[in-house]
Order: structure tokens, then sequence, then C-alpha cells
């Protein structure tokens, strides 16, 4: 499986609502699985205030080290949402009115339609759209990046709208062991499990609960086979030391 | 108030568990309130995967432009937990085994303390502990960066033992005005206001609830008058265009 093409993608977050921590962003963790059901995978991710030269340059940095871009936040029609305006500077691209989603705004928005609402039309010049089922004003995709609304259920319609139209590879597949135990306890199982089944990759994530102490040992894979064959080694291996493991999450 | 010195922080936020999405990140919005309580601005974040060179590069990026640089997970006792390695090696320095973190976690694990414990009392030469109040291996400090720990409850336990001991400048603060809109029809008035009064920040989020649009319009500055007298000429500017305002967030 090693010598399959690897698909990954970057994501920035704009927002100051982000970064004063008036926010709480929830589109990282409903992208990177919609991600990892296409084949992606999520490989890092920066959060940038709403500056020009901020989001240019996170936007250059990343989309060359990446098969796929993803922008969310700052596309919206007030004086705030300068995500057009900064990823075509980045680009190098004019900003102009997309015919396109001009049409879509004056469809839904008839003779309201307001300069500030056409500023949801804008796009960097040879972009294309991505439909919004659930309020009209478009993401837009140029080269291969990926401009998306901050609100969650907008981009989560948008995402939607993309479901299986981007190249991925082999899905990443997880899979979980777990036990009551201090991490620490078993760190040498786990290392030496990871180490004897290259291709697995095993993260460890303590946890708290009712007084006592627990960890869950997260699997991945592209393989469903040896996911369920190491599992099994690593519960062998729990057990040679004294642990009772649990088959699945805690 | 614009001459005043601005104190910056970023956070880079390590762990394949975040980027793949099994783990919403609770630390960011955290930290942004609390840097701002202590009168520093959270300007930039990068999420990265448990990876030596992914760590260190963001780490040697984002210390140089800021006061303060944050990281939080990667500094348990199991073998993904490398943040101090990958950062030891971003400065150039070695990895010793701190005597006081030592001393600490003896003293907590009295003759259970076994070289997977002991990899919690390793930090980057030349560096000093943070308190850890809830599971007691510490966090670090080195040159300007602070490693905390991944563990929500953990990372906010250090942080209240840092409280008040990092300087900063003048706090920014914050004071919301609403109304039941659509923002596209409010986006003249909120760019003229921003316009108009240097020194305060205007952010509009909108948001859909029980079937109706509405908008939060977020205004930021470091005086209390200046908030105030601006969220009335925000208020007068709507009602000039026959929106009624809320004083205060929806």
């Amino acid at each position: 499986m090693s010598d399959e093409r690897i698909y990954t993608a970057a994501l920035v977050i704009i927002g100051d609502e982000i970064l004063s921590g008036r926010t709480q962003d929830a589109n990282l963790a409903y992208l990177a699985k919609w991600l990892g059901v296409q084949g992606i995978r999520l490989k890092e991710v920066r959060v940038v205030s709403d500056d020009m030269d901020a989001i240019a340059d996170a936007v250059n940095a990343l989309r060359v080290r990446h098969d796929y871009l993803f922008t969310t936040g700052g596309i919206g029609p007030t004086h705030d949402d300068i995500t057009v305006d900064a990823i075509a500077a980045a680009l190098g691209r004019e900003v102009i009115v997309h015919p396109d989603a001009r049409a879509i705004l004056a469809d839904h928005y008839g003779d309201q339609l307001t300069d500030a609402r056409l500023r949801m039309a804008r796009t960097p010049a040879g972009a294309s759209l991505i439909e919004n089922p659930r309020t009209k004003a478009p993401g837009i995709r140029v080269e291969n990046i990926f401009i998306m609304a901050g609100v969650p259920m907008i981009t989560q319609g948008m995402l939607a709208a993309l479901d299986g139209t981007l190249e991925g590879g082999a899905p990443v597949l997880s899979r979980t062991v777990a036990a009551w135990t201090q991490e620490s306890k078993v760190a040498d199982v786990l290392k030496r499990t990871e180490r004897d089944n290259p291709g697995v990759q095993i993260g460890s994530y303590p946890f708290w609960r009712e007084g006592k102490t627990g960890a869950n040992f997260v699997l991945r894979s592209t393989s469903t086979a040896q996911l369920a064959e190491v599992a099994e080694k690593l519960m062998a291996g729990l057990m040679e030391i004294g642990i009772t493991p649990v088959d699945g999450e805690l």
C-alpha cells in the first residue's frame, strides 16, 4: 500500500473572531472527516486574521505544498470580507464580478440586488463556482483553491456539493483499542507495536473520567485487514503486562 | 492609544488527532481569551501533525514574529509525544532530563517512576518549568516559547499558573451591537462607521436562527469610552436606514 499516491490538503481559517476566542471553529474537524472520506489527508491548518497580507502569505505558502487548499471565512457582503481580494492578489489575478454568480444572486434577490450583495459575486478571474444549497451566494474554486464560507452550515452544504468530485487515494481508516490505564504504563507496548508494524500509526489519547485514568489508542492505516491484525497484537501486548484491553473506544 | 506597544502571540497546535477530525480543539479559544486578559493578542495559529520537521518549521517561523509562542500537545509519555525533541532541534539545543521536573515526578510517582514517565521530565537545555497543578508533569518555558499540554484541563491549569506573569499591553475590549437583519442590508453603515472611527475594528457575524436572519456586530478597541461612543454611532446609523438595533449580543 505504501507506493500508493497520497493526496494531501491544507486549510486556512480566516477570521479575527476565531483568533479572539469569540467563535469556536467548527469547520476544521468537519472538513478533516469529509476529506478523509474522499481519500485526502488534511496535513496542516493555519488560522489568520482578516488581513490581506496574512491571508495571501498563508495561501501562497500552502497551495504549492498540497493537492488541495481550502479556505473558510471572509466571503460575505461586509467590509471585513476580504478573502476574494487577498486570494486574487496572492495569485496575481484580477477580481471580477462572475457572471454566473451574478445571475444566481439576481435570481435570489430580484430587484434587491444591492452593491453590498453583489460583493458576493466577486471572484478571482478564471474561477469556477461551488454551489451553496443553503444561502445561494456561491463558494469559489480557483486553481487548486476552494474558497468556502465561515458559517459551518453553509460550508457543509458546499462540501456536500463537492462530494465525490475531487481525486483522492485510499482513505485512511482507523480503529481504536482502549484501556483503563495510565498511558505511561503502556508506552513501551505502544512504541513496539508501531515499530513492528510499518504502515500503521498509533496515537495515544489519555483522559480522566469519573476519577479514573484511561487512554484510547487510535490505529490508522489504509488497510482494514492490517488494522484488525495490529489491533489484535496490541491487545495481546497489553494483556501480557496485565492490562485488560477494550476492543473499541472508551 | 495607537502609539502603545502591542504585544502579540502565536499558537502551534500539535497533533494528528486534531488534523484527522477525531478531536475538536478546545485550546485555541481558551488561550485566545486568556491572552486577551493579559493584554496580548493572538495573531496566528498553525495546526501541524506529529512530525519533527512540521513542528520545528512552524516553531521557527512563528517564534521570531511574535512576543510569545505557545504550543499545545505532544508532551506526554508515549512514542508520539515528540514536541520537546522537535522544539529543541528547532532551537539548536540539546534535550536534557530537567532536575526539577525529575524531582516533581519522583515525588509524585515514588518508586513507580519508569522510563516512560521520565520522558515527561525531558526539556530543551536551559528551559524553566511551568507548574501543572492538575497532573504534575510540568509545562516548559524556553526562550519565548511556552510548551503546554494537549488535554484542555491540563493546559488551563498551566495557564492559571502563568496568570499575570507575562508582560502585555492594553487589553483589547469588545462590545456587541446586533440586529435582526441580513448583513448585506447594513454593509454600508458598518463600513462607514469603521472608516470614520480609527482605532475601532468592526466585525460582522451573521446567523440564522428560528427561521430568521440576524447579525452580531462586534466592535473592538482598547478604549471603553471609544467603544461606547462608536456603539452609539452605529446604532444611530442603523436606525437611519430603518433597522432597529439591539444594544448587546443576539
